[in-house]
């Protein structure tokens, strides 16, 4: 299979939609601008072989996770997402049955949410396969999250179980769109992340965001089964805590220390007005029942970042990574 | 320089304009939608350490081709860029300065053509570094040229001078976003591409997507003097033509055959109406004094290419790369 057969028989299985004038083809895609009023949402994001992916990863799991990371993005915005354009960087004599697999990951997930794949380049690379997708998406004003509104009193929420993302999940997650959607058509959603660099993390990048901090519950974290894996094989081990444990000050080798600590959980983390977060809870509970929603905190107007566990309150630094007392 | 220092620089830099609610630090840039009726221009494009530049390259000039190339792609639809993001895969141990530079002559280009960089991701790369730039333009659906609308009896105009833009033009060349918009805002243009692998590959391109052939005139193609230097350098070497010499069948080491084979010319390849061709001419050398604008054919309705010269005219073969007999 030459080039010129693998870029034909790649542009016969890009799924479109109605938002596409000119598809591949052209010097740049041509699409339908959004419904009036609403906002464009913009993203892109790479996945590298041997950083994010392995030489020896399915390819069909690595193009699905390429787009799931910025499907994940849009839904964390409140958002809807539409088309979305592939580079990939490719080592000579590359294998096209590779590529091919890395499309079909990648369009499946694109037909699922009616994502058009409304253009892909490839270039050469005398490296490792670099795969950046491009995304766009619209969304209503008044429904667009950001991470700079969360107010003191809110209730913080976080869908799914945390950890251990390593062990499967981050090959095969499903993008919260339809959950994220759901939230901002029917609640009053003050700040909306997704998880992608842990709890610890990303909690602190909406704080930091809003000028607020966070009161958390040891108990109320979602500690995944994956989570509890990796802690009790860890803790077989002799090896030094992670970097990530390190700069958490996280006693190691706990479920709680994977959940608050590892990346790659593509959870929605948010935050609401206190008083709705019974009535969302119950809501959650009809629509998503196959989904966990825990509420894992409020927020508080001091900049600090606290745990409470059986054995009390303990105060969490803000600055740079979260350390514990 | 740590990273959330070297991203707080960058971030400082990036420049912005009207279309931008939220720029870079949430999970997507969130932007204003075009006007009324316009339709959305999208593109995405990489270039490659190894491949489009090389380590010793000023890492400004990288940045910058990086920026144009995209900027070319939207200005061969007739559109007007609005917003791009940067995706950068970076080896362990990078130098900051090397990707603050990278930056500066991306933004300098951006703040140019008012294009807002509405945020950029850096990814870890066991390789060579990747810079993937992701833009959008709007354009007014009358004013949107394809490749695929050429008609029998266009006359073909190409701007500029041709050949020999890897002797230093492929890093410099300015993006010719404000001459496509004046054609398209004063001229009834039928197709329009940019040139990216060469003058005898790209018009292959509209030719075939249009359904149609063209008569060349040899005389009439405007050779750069770095073809003629490109040609002279060559014909001393004792060399084998080149892979695209080779399938051009073109009289190897001549002026002509490097400006109808080499790539990265990032001029503007158009066709229109042959009754408003002399019109064009003398309006664009009024508009563009500076710029060579040339007519170099016609438009055939059989779908064959063939060049004149002085001898005659040769039959060319419209499939895969142009054949001279």
């Amino acid at each position: 299979m030459n080039e010129l057969e693998l870029i034909q028989t790649l542009k016969e299985r890009l799924p479109t939609n109605e938002g596409v004038i000119v598809g591949p083809g052209d010097d740049c895609a041509v699409l339908r601008a959004p419904d009036k009023g609403c906002y464009l949402l913009f993203k892109t994001d790479s996945v590298v072989e041997g950083i994010h992916f392995l030489p020896a990863t399915d390819p069909y799991k690595v193009g699905r996770k390429a787009l799931a990371r910025c499907l994940s993005d849009i839904a964390a915005m409140g958002g809807i997402p539409t088309a979305a354009l592939i580079a990939i960087a490719l080592p000579a004599g590359f294998n096209p049955q590779y590529v091919i697999s890395v499309y079909d990951g990648l369009c499946d997930l694109a037909r699922k949410y009616d994502v058009a794949i409304a253009g892909g380049e490839t270039s050469q690379s005398p490296g490792p396969i670099v795969i950046t997708v491009s995304i766009l998406g619209w969304v209503e004003p008044a429904r667009c999250i950001l991470r700079s509104t969360a107010k003191p009193g809110d209730a913080i929420f976080v869908t799914g179980e945390l950890g251990g993302s390593i062990l499967g999940k981050h090959l095969e997650f499903e993008p919260r769109v339809k959950e994220a959607r759901w939230l901002v058509e029917n609640f009053h959603i003050h700040a909306m992340i997704d998880l992608s660099d842990g709890l610890a993390t990303d909690l602190k990048r909406i704080l930091g965001a809003s000028g607020v901090g966070a009161e958390l519950l040891s108990d109320a974290i979602p500690i995944s089964k994956a989570a509890r894996e990796r802690a009790s094989s860890r803790a077989l081990q002799t090896n030094a805590p992670t970097p990530q444990e390190e700069t958490c000050g996280i006693m190691p080798n706990t479920p709680l220390a994977v959940a608050l600590s590892e990346g790659e959980d593509y959870e929605l983390l948010f935050t609401v007005p206190a008083k709705i977060a019974v009535q969302l809870l119950d809501a959650w509970k009809t629509k998503f029942p196959e989904t966990r929603l825990s509420c894992i905190g409020k927020i508080i107007p001091e900049r600090s970042v606290t745990i409470r566990d059986r054995y009390g309150r303990k105060p969490l630094s803000i600055d740079g990574y979260i350390h514990f007392a």
